[in-house]
């Protein structure tokens, strides 16, 4: 994160981050007998790094309906598994063939393809087994309704579909229009922060207009997100990254900052920053952290 | 099946099979646009082929509780995608890299390996959004539960684990010994079938015991399926089963006929069976099928 963030935020997000960690040490333990060596790959995956900022959604958005934190966290950390396997899935030889992750080797380079493959697949299922106990939300209304907006997320129509799209780009040889490129990655990453956004709103059993709010404060932040991250892509090395750099370009990715250069990327991230904040007219000072989390999430060297 | 199946569950089956098929149509509804190529992937790995036994235990069991067909079906699609999923990544190069399925090339043989991956993980996310989908069972809690116990039987603690101590064992040198062949396939199939087995239970809300009952008659249908299943490996064609066969032997996996020789396995498999029956023994004459089923799974040809 840049070094202009307040130190409020800065606070909270390293705070989430912990409890998150926690969380998932909790929910993740290694058993007796031979099968440790998958939920070790599992916590490999899933844990020890990155910034958290889909599970710190669930937690801000939780706030603002004085959810409970232990409920929150369980959502936040299922969140995290979830994109934990995409990520290990997309690392993949067969996919975009990425030795690090996170600055550090990523899962099927530590352990092998099979058992990389495996612990996505446990992951996933992983993430809605939490979401499914009782332990989440006492409401089984809520569960199934967490569940239905994850997978939803999650599937064809979803995280899946982007990556197809994704894949499709690559072999076509022509470039992506704009619109084009905004539906890729409405669906590779678009969906699941929109989730993360509206899944407190679920918990807290919130009215269809502060929910829906939220979740259009996520899908304008997880645009201006991947902006951010394509211009870190391009711009920055892989050590401050913690990961290889310089690949979308090298592979011919369609992105906004290849299709509309440095300088218009950056403005078209502003605006959407700007419209992520708007959403939130109707919230009080409570959702403060989320409008500087957009605000300052564009602005971050990693 | 084999020629002497009763034809009173031959035409259930077959009816079955082919209601599964319409459910699955209707839920993988092709979509406009690129991303159509993972669904033609989904649809190719889920449909056209495969015995729905998992589908119509889902069938029978849920017909004890007088269950609407329609929820049944729902369910009896989304465990079926869930097998699809795992049939898909199982064959995969890093996997058993198997270039036959039924009786038809692998997913990843017909499309690409990375389509393969990418539609088993949307095969994955979208049975439990059938699941917790309204239409799947108007109580909340019914839904929540089917996602819980389907979550449980496909990740770690169940599917995975099984895989993951498979591919273990294989490469381990030494031959497993019978307690620990029998838990690998509890996890890595008969916990799956289990759920089939209990899911008719779950939609009609039955009292604990009868579901318990449902659950071990499942997992003992499921240990006997397990052994037919490596008979056949053992002996039939290519031909015949749809797919490779001796392959276990080739890969010096571990299975209760390699332990055992055949003879003993199929006296092992007639137990199970008995057991599995007596399950039943509260249940009317309604559970016949599943009593026929048990009886006659372990004399199958295919």
């Amino acid at each position: 994160m840049s070094a202009t963030l307040p130190a409020e935020l800065a606070a909270a997000l390293k705070n989430a981050a912990a409890e998150i960690e926690q969380t998932l040490d909790a929910l993740l333990p290694l058993p007796e007998g031979p099968e440790a060596r998958l939920f070790e790959a599992m916590r490999y995956a899933a844990m020890g790094g990155g910034k958290r900022l889909r599970g710190f959604l669930v937690i801000e958005g939780a706030r603002q309906f004085s959810v409970a934190r232990a409920s929150a966290l369980r959502v936040a950390a299922a969140i995290e598994m979830l994109h934990a396997y995409s990520l290990v899935h997309d690392d993949l030889p067969a996919m975009d063939d990425d030795d690090l992750r996170r600055g550090k080797p990523s899962t099927h380079k530590a352990f092998d393809e099979a058992t990389a493959i495996l612990a996505g697949d446990a992951l996933q299922a992983h993430a809605f087994w939490v979401l499914s106990e009782e332990d989440t939300h006492s409401d089984p209304a809520v569960r199934a309704e967490l569940v239905r907006c994850l997978a939803k997320a999650a599937g064809a129509r979803g995280m899946c579909g982007g990556q197809m799209l994704d894949m499709l780009a690559e072999g076509a040889g022509e470039p992506l229009d704009e619109p084009a490129i905004g539906r890729l990655q409405l669906l590779k990453t678009g969906r699941l922060i929109e989730f993360a956004a509206e899944a407190g709103a679920i918990l807290g059993k919130a009215a269809p207009l502060p929910r829906h709010a939220l979740a259009a404060y996520g899908r304008d932040l997880g645009a201006a997100f991947q902006i951010a991250d394509d211009l870190l892509d391009a711009t920055a090395s892989a050590e401050e990254a913690g990961k290889r750099t310089g690949k979308d370009a090298a592979a011919g990715k369609a992105t906004l900052v290849a299709l509309l250069g440095k300088e218009r990327a950056r403005i078209q991230a502003a605006r959407l920053v700007e419209q992520a904040c708007a959403h939130l007219d109707s919230f009080g000072e409570r959702a403060d952290r989320l409008r500087d989390l957009a605000t300052y999430t564009v602005q971050r060297k990693s």
